[in-house]
């Protein structure tokens, strides 16, 4: 297994449904990120998650799948981490647990080692996870420094995942959950495109996850967002 | 704190809304079983939970309240443990993350040092927490193993809850439940009502709890189910 994914400061996450010029994954993998984060939520397949794993997997990044479903966790021995996600705030409880019930119970056996659990708070609602979740992201500071609390030391989670997906979130609230974690990892994803960003979410949350600017703004900006958090 | 939950084979289940006459405190208490748990679906207040609490508080058992609502989890330094439930096989949210929020957007600060998370599976349809809760009670030892293994090894519970509420269970489901964990202690409740059913159930789940025998069929019957798994 790689380096401990809790000392991690910045991930990039690339989506099995978006495509990568000749050359960029080249460039990603050497930006100085930390980890790689294979993961989508809409469109993604075995094949387009085996292609994108085939493209990155020779560079000896610590490699994690973000399974959006059980179909795509399945990729034991080829990854380092499966961080599976819990939405907390959703009345939908397939996304809080169905999907990890029909994981289990269709699968054989599962190398629990490799797997780490996420409490997601979905804070976009335009976005496809808000959308397909069906996500309250109308939350305010209280709200989600409860589902943080709950998702911390109600159901214990590793990780609990600040998710303001495509768009750039509010540090008031990234900063209230902080406060309210005492044990997780705190993840904060969405919307950073510049090294201002990156430092300001980077200085609250314990990892900050780069993707989009990965795709839209180019190696330079990826680089930048990591030199301001390491 | 009393002595370490995770070591007790007999718990007895006293619900606030029954009547206990008098003297039979005392000779529960004396009966030889490892704790007392305050817990019921319907009708209990935050009064009639006192009033039972002042009954038992005195005689130096441990003492768990096991809140079926928010309102009820406020017993802090009055008990050893509060259990908190969380259904697992339900598809109404509410009842596997929703009152857990409201608890903790309500509260003031959570002593969390007493707090022991539990995941309750539900099996019997037509008793009151099978009904409120909207349990889905027609599972297979598979089914059961799969809500048992994502509640042992993805949400990390302390504690899970094979609820036969009211109805003596399949042995064979509670066997399942067993083989399916790795890290949590396993309760048994549920219809047990002589010295062979506490026996069986004993030896499969690491707790039985005992409930409605107190009520219906008296002292002697209470100790002879301590007896069978001590």
């Amino acid at each position: 297994m790689h380096a401990n994914w809790k000392t991690w400061a910045h991930v990039t996450k690339l989506d099995p449904d978006k495509h990568l010029p000749p050359g960029a994954v080249e460039e990603i993998v050497t930006s100085g990120t930390d980890a790689l984060m294979l993961s989508g939520t809409l469109n993604v397949t075995q094949e387009n998650l085996r292609e994108l794993l085939d493209m990155v997997s020779a560079y000896g990044l610590p490699l994690v799948v973000e399974p959006a479903s059980p179909d795509c966790a399945i990729f034991d021995g080829e990854v380092d981490h499966l961080f599976v996600p819990s939405v907390m705030n959703t009345s939908d409880a397939r996304w809080i647990i169905g999907k990890h019930y029909a994981w289990l119970r269709n699968s054989g056996s599962i190398n629990w080692d490799i797997v780490v659990p996420e409490a997601y708070i979905v804070l976009n609602p335009a976005s496809a996870v808000g959308r397909v979740t069906g996500a309250d992201c109308t939350l305010a500071k209280e709200d989600v420094a409860a589902f943080v609390g709950v998702a911390d030391r109600y159901f214990r989670f590793p990780i609990v995942y600040i998710e303001y997906s495509g768009t750039y979130g509010d540090p008031d609230i990234v900063r209230a959950a902080s406060d309210a974690i005492e044990h997780a990892i705190l993840y904060y994803g969405g919307g950073i495109r510049s090294a201002e960003q990156a430092a300001e979410m980077g200085s609250i949350a314990d990892t900050i996850v780069v993707g989009n600017a990965v795709y839209e703004d180019g190696i330079d900006v990826l680089r930048a967002t990591v030199r301001a958090v390491q």
